[in-house]
């Protein structure tokens, strides 16, 4: 079986896209989600070009083989980890920037194009892709559009497919689609471009995108606040939210803030029960009276310190504390990065019932995030060799995800459901929905061959 | 047949929720749209409660008998046309604004809120709901969902569905779907909001919306511009899009500049080949700065005119010659209110070949809309009367829409595809996109009871 499979694809592919070696085979196994399962790949392909990447979809689907598509691995829900006999579907190599538009404002990319190579090009014509992962120096637009990727500036600028005109996939029958186009508005025909975006590889393996570029937006006004209360840090939020439009809204929490003060000492207040990081890029004056706003709207909520700065020097400076939140949670034990939202008006709700959880399962947990966005991320901090310590922060990471669906929110914002989330799914879609999901899965894939076991 | 419909839909509404009175019928027959065909409906049912929607849908799956949904039959594509015998579903009885959610900025609607009600239930709260079709004072959400309706601030602000956070719709076999939900980011499973946004009444019966409200912009500073030739128009479009972010770009061509000017004179130039308005929301200096922008843009474009206003009341005046241009241009004659789109750098090639077919056919075609976004309304007059004027005009709109899908645009980019566009959906998609199209459909309504022979 597995001799056929590597027969067929050789007679498909040239020897350089054709990968067995299992020292590679093993770098392809998984992403870096801590607690997903990872098969064994039987083989790892390197397509070239949309053609290859069909042949090998025609040889997996003669053959019942299968696919995983895989950019960089940076994922973090083992959305790209390996099924045992898998063909492992590398698009790094696809890495050409095919066209950027400069007055049709939109870039035409291969998916294995890095965010930052491609942000790199859109400045070079004086031009900005928005969208930001804080891991945009190494994952994929491809690995971007599969997760709709979030980031920083979200909360302005929206997430990866909000940047989206149109997208080439190849569908697990080996046949191509395009959808959407070059232009800003287009209703003709239901929305494929959006189902493809966040699919996570099961239905369709998307082999270009055209991506809208903008102009740079000025230079942004940042602003700390620190919070003696969480009840306080939300207040700010929903308040800034709903008289500015900040450009980033970032929050930290009390153990976050401590685990950054001890990495490096910034001066932060280690008795505030959280930071917030707020920016306007609104420019000039209007930037200045935003941040003003801003501040009344903390100072209102209860905040014992804010500072703010127009020059963007000292903006980079206020904003380093949050760059370095998940690295000063990392630096404490192995961690889990969890990805959770909340409707807007329930952040402070959600902090307090994640630090409740830290208590009760006697897990250290670190909360910081997109809050603009009510999304949250809750680190996991545990001792890898100790069983019992992994035991409780797969408890707590359970209790984390019941008490979000509770809140009515989502088991993941900006990561995906990949194999890690696949068992909460289920009870936060309901029956119908989930349904309805295997219906359109089993309408563009069939035989089931595109990354099973992830998401549904 | 007949009979047997009345009685099954009877027993399943009140009497108030069923009408059979043929005049009634009548006016439910056909939308706003000129040349699409309307057959004659079987019944029309008001249900007043989801419950209810379920019930009729669940009657029409048992007696095969297609079902039509309508909101304000505002429609510009013929999408609520009735076919032969259908159930014609209204859900302007279901128009409760169920929860507007300062904190959470968001609102819970059915789907018969007119779009005009919600933005006024929002700005007592003082937020707004930004999606503005021209007809948000009489067109539902329900409409604008299942249109992805557009309007003037797209621009900036984005599309219908970029305010949708989730949807409850009926399915064809009568199950209750719900999804998204109240966070602003989600990926837990497919978008299939933004998969029934757009769709047009053929994927299911939208019945509630949870739709995203924002923060009120600051006041706009509008700007009007005249040009010369139209390639200069493009030019100032493409440059304010790359270094601005403007609030409002229109265009309105020579045609209707005069049209304008001989319904209302205004003192418009109507030698100048195009007129372009603008407005910044930027706030403050930080908007006067941006319209000072778009005014060198202009210039350096080869403006002959421009004007500039930061008071509200001067900015309308500046903005009344955009909202007569389709009153003007009924007034001399029938109408079809084309909408298109091509990529943002071919609008004066899209508004030159216009001309040119205008020419070739003779037929006034007057062109103006959302330039910002590339989507433009080609409004053909003729003399309904006249069956050779009316034959030149249907050749001109089918001239129009081949030379948009030559130029990669899109057949429809607010008004979608309905009945009468429907001929042309094929061209723009390709067998592939199709037939995933047909998949879909099929997936999630076998019967193909839903909207039958709309954009599929
Ligand atoms: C330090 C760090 C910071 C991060 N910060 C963020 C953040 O701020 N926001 C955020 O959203 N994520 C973040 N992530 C997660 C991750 O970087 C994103 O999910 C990213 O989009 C994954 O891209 P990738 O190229 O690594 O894809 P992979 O991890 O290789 O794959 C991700 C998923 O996409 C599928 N896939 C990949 N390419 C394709 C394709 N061409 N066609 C179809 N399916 C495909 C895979 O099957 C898999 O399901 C972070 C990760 C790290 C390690
Ligand atoms: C003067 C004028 C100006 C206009 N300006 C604009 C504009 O600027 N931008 C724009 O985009 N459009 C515009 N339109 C077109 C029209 O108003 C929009 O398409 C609007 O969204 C339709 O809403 P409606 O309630 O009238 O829907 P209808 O016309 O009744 O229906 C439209 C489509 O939606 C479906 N539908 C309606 N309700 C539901 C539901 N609850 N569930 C599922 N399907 C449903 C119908 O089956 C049909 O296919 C304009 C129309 C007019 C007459």
């Amino acid at each position: 079986m597995s001799v056929n499979l590597i027969r067929e694809l050789a007679s498909v592919l040239p020897p350089e896209g054709l990968v067995t070696d299992p020292d590679v085979l093993e770098a392809h196994r998984h992403d870096q989600a801590g607690w997903a399962a990872a098969g064994v790949p039987g083989v790892l392909v390197r397509p070239a070009s949309t053609a290859e990447v069909q042949a090998v979809l025609r040889v997996a689907a003669a053959l019942r083989v299968p696919v995983v598509a895989r950019g960089a691995g940076s994922g973090l829900s083992g959305g790209a980890n390996a099924t045992d006999g898998c063909i492992v579907l590398s698009l790094t190599r696809m890495n050409r920037i095919l066209e950027i538009d400069r007055r049709g404002l939109l870039a035409v990319v291969q998916p294995g194009v890095l965010n930052g190579a491609l942000k790199a090009a859109a400045a070079e014509h004086g031009l900005w892709y928005a969208p930001d992962p804080a891991s945009w120096e190494f994952s994929t637009i491809g690995g971007n559009v599969a997760t709709n990727a979030g980031g920083l500036c979200c909360v302005k600028y929206g997430v990866t497919g909000d940047a989206v005109l149109g997208l080439e996939a190849v569908l697990a029958d080996g046949s191509v689609v395009r959808t959407g186009g070059r232009t800003v508005k287009n209703v003709a025909g239901y929305d494929l471009t959006r189902l493809f975006v966040g699919s996570e590889g099961t239905l369709g393996v998307v082999t270009e995108a055209t991506l809208r570029l903008r102009p740079r937006p000025p230079p942004a006004t940042t602003l700390v606040a620190s919070f003696p209360t969480l009840v306080g840090a939300g207040a700010a939020v929903t308040e800034i939210m709903a008289s500015t439009r900040p450009s980033v809204l970032e929050l930290m929490d009390r153990t976050t803030v401590r685990a950054v003060e001890s990495f490096k000492p910034l001066g932060l207040d280690v008795e505030s029960a959280a930071l917030l990081l707020a920016r306007s890029d609104a420019g000039g004056e209007q930037g200045v009276a935003e941040c003003t706003r801003m501040v009344a709207a903390c100072e209102a909520a209860g905040a014992t310190f804010v500072a703010h700065s127009a020059d963007e020097a000292e903006g980079e400076l206020l904003l380093v504390a949050r760059r370095l939140a998940f690295p000063a949670l990392e630096r404490q034990g192995a961690t889990l990065l969890d990805d959770v939202g909340v409707p807007l008006s329930r952040i402070a709700e959600l902090l307090a019932a994640v630090e409740l959880i830290a208590e009760r399962r006697g897990v250290l947990i670190g909360t910081f995030g997109h809050a603009g966005d009510g999304n949250m991320h809750p680190t996991l901090v545990f001792d890898r060799n100790d069983p019992d310590a992994v035991g409780r922060a797969k408890a707590a990471f359970d209790d984390i995800l019941r008490v979000v669906l509770d809140m009515g929110g989502t088991i993941t914002g900006e990561h995906g459901v990949g194999a890690l989330k696949r068992p909460f799914l289920a009870a936060q879609l309901g029956p119908e929905s989930l349904r309805l999901h295997h219906a359109i899965k089993s309408a563009l894939d069939p035989l089931g061959l595109l990354n099973p076991g992830k998401m549904l």
